[in-house]
């Protein structure tokens, strides 16, 4: 069975986290200098790996390495990265998959179909919005904020257009990805495989209370919208963990009115957020709290609604297959993150691998994965791709 | 009985609200153009009502009435505001001193005892430190941080002392203040007699978590800063109400780290202030909070310490005795807030007398003492001072 060599990887993700490398992490924010010098440098490699490289205006870079069809699969992840981000998240996706060609192609192997492997722009979306690259390859159209922003950035909707994949049909995309989540390491497993993209949905919620001094109002004529605000907050932990073990919620950002020591606040302003695979959970917690907190709610509006993504099963059945040839312990999962094989499920045969993050901390320096698991998961995205090759021929 | 004309009041409380108006409330910082404007006004009302003023760089105006003898009683508040402050918070005790002497000189009446009507500065302590001008009259040091700043408004630490009360002694100190708060009001009461102003502690608290993704972190994986805080808050509120039902404590402020939608709170930030009259009940709520949340709280460190100060029961009794005579109904109260009479409290028997104000607000335009309530309060003011005055001739 063949192998990547950890040592290329190694030094590649390295050498990808020199660029744009700060005291307090790396930062490729997209279509920044720093983004388009790791473009460069994924490109060079790509060449070197024996590959066709496509760069558009978008900001992806594609190195094609053409099988015996053009019948196509996609391996691909993204390189652009939050401020002060990780070396892993997203680069070890891309420098994989270029290394899976580099493997092939050292043990002299065409692959039956043709393989791309991409290096999508702007996944994390603090520049113009998340997904742009994956969705311009995908022939996805962009998204209304995409079309407002993208002219500051240098890319007209020509442009987007011309990023698609090109010809052949796309078979399958495969995306290795750290977990960014505890889970893995938690319960000891090697290889998360990805069941879906969970569904997100934002609001802001508004307390009002009546702002008083905090010095003669006695308690029992207060009406502290802080108060209120806090029993808000401990009941949606209490009601996401009641409704379905596996989704989460948050109530990440907080601000309170007038913010001062000896004023009871008299407004309070929170955002909500709650993820989940099944959407039914987001509704049955949106509406229990609702219900629970009719006379304390001064308004709820939502700000941001996703679906969930499911992969595909017969690529989860390959990456099963593919971990149980090498020996690894695999698990199913959801992603609580978003990704962009959200943009590739919804026009071909998606899946998604997941290493372990150590303490699951991700958009941080303090982003780990151990060198073990990135071989492992650059392992079973090879093995997984040479089975989808092979049922593809099949076919 | 003779009775203060509240046409009188209502004229000059408007006028006087008249400097510094803006759109939003009454503006007299201490020490601003609008505060001289104001102590200007003021000391030709007292000029007027038959007192010889005098002012001092300490900002205070203080009209002297002379009685038969140089034992001294002293009515006094301040017109100092906050900014876009209410029209009646400090006014109101400072207009009817004057009016006061006013209604005694026009029922050609002297006092046994020489009568001060003072006009403090900087009581609201938003430019300096509160409570300069009373500091300064009663004779009492100036604080390390008054020492500091009073250079920058202009006079020394010599004009500090200079502006102590004239020769004799000081037998007796009262303040008409509104309450502040809703007690009054709520019980349909005129008068409320204060027993003391009370203690107050004010801590920084600081709670820490895990920051990490929203979305990846299961609910039993994370560690979020901000659903500790918010079991903190309840908890405040509950312990405070169980240990003293006189006391009260406040979350006012509160700072989430990094507050992002998307990100679990990895640290809050907040201010925890506890004001009783028994200083042992503020001991036992922090100890109580501190033992409860002993594995949750990174640190709390104390910013501001208060004693309480008691009334004088002699005083206390003379004001009963005044709402008895001119049939007001009078309860004992705690005050929440601080006044000039704390300063008073440390030199002389000191009395503070409230009158309701509407739903309790203070510190705001929309601040309110209905004008029957500012007739009650000069009228029981007037009594008290002629009972004080009597009692003193007794001794």
């Amino acid at each position: 069975m063949i192998r990547v060599d950890l040592e290329h990887i190694r030094r590649q993700l390295c050498q990808l986290a020199d660029i744009g490398k700060t005291s307090k992490g790396v930062s490729h924010l997209a279509y920044s200098e720093d983004f388009f010098r790791a473009n460069k440098y994924v490109a060079d490699l790509m060449r070197q790996a024996g590959m066709t490289v496509r760069t558009s205006r978008v900001g992806n870079v594609i190195g094609t390495y053409p099988g015996k069809t053009k019948r196509r699969i996609v391996i691909g992840s993204h390189i652009d990265s939050v401020v002060d981000g990780g070396m892993f998240d997203g680069c070890l996706g891309v420098i994989a998959g270029i290394e899976a060609v580099r493997t092939l192609r050292e043990n002299g192997i065409t692959p039956e179909h043709t393989l791309d492997i991409a290096s999508f722009a702007e996944e994390e979306g603090l520049v113009i919005a998340g997904l742009v690259g994956s969705r311009a390859y995908c022939g996805l159209p962009p998204t209304p904020i995409m079309r407002e922003r993208m002219g500051k950035y240098g890319f007209t909707e020509q442009d987007f257009e011309e990023a698609a994949a090109e010809e052949g049909p796309l078979d399958y995309s495969l995306e290795l990805h750290i977990e960014q989540g505890g889970v893995l390491e938690n319960r000891g497993m090697d290889i998360g495989v990805v069941s879906a993209i969970i569904a997100i949905k934002r609001y802001i919620v508004e307390f009002s209370g009546v702002a008083n001094h905090a010095g003669t109002t006695p308690m029992n004529l207060r009406d502290d919208a802080l108060v209120k605000a806090a029993r808000f907050i401990r009941c949606v932990q209490k009601t996401v963990i009641e409704t379905d073990p596996e989704m989460v919620g948050t109530v990440g950002r907080m601000e309170v009115f007038p913010n001062a020591m000896n004023t009871i606040p008299g407004k309070v302003s929170l955002t909500l957020e709650l993820r989940a695979l099944r959407e039914e959970s987001i509704t049955a917690v949106h509406q229990r709290l609702m219900r629970e907190f009719e006379n304390e709610i001064a308004s709820c509006h939502m700000t941001m609604e996703q679906p969930s993504y499911h992969m595909d099963s017969e690529v989860r059945e390959a990456i099963h297959q593919a971990c149980g040839k090498l020996g690894l312990s695999a698990m199913d999962m959801s992603s609580g993150a978003g990704h962009d094989s959200m943009s590739l499920a919804q026009v071909t045969k998606a899946g998604m691998l997941f290493v372990p993050s150590v303490k699951g901390v991700s958009h941080s320096w303090e982003e780990k994965t151990h060198w073990r698991d990135v071989a492992n998961g650059a392992d079973a995205l090879l093995q997984t791709f040479c089975i989808l090759d092979k049922n593809l021929t099949a076919k």
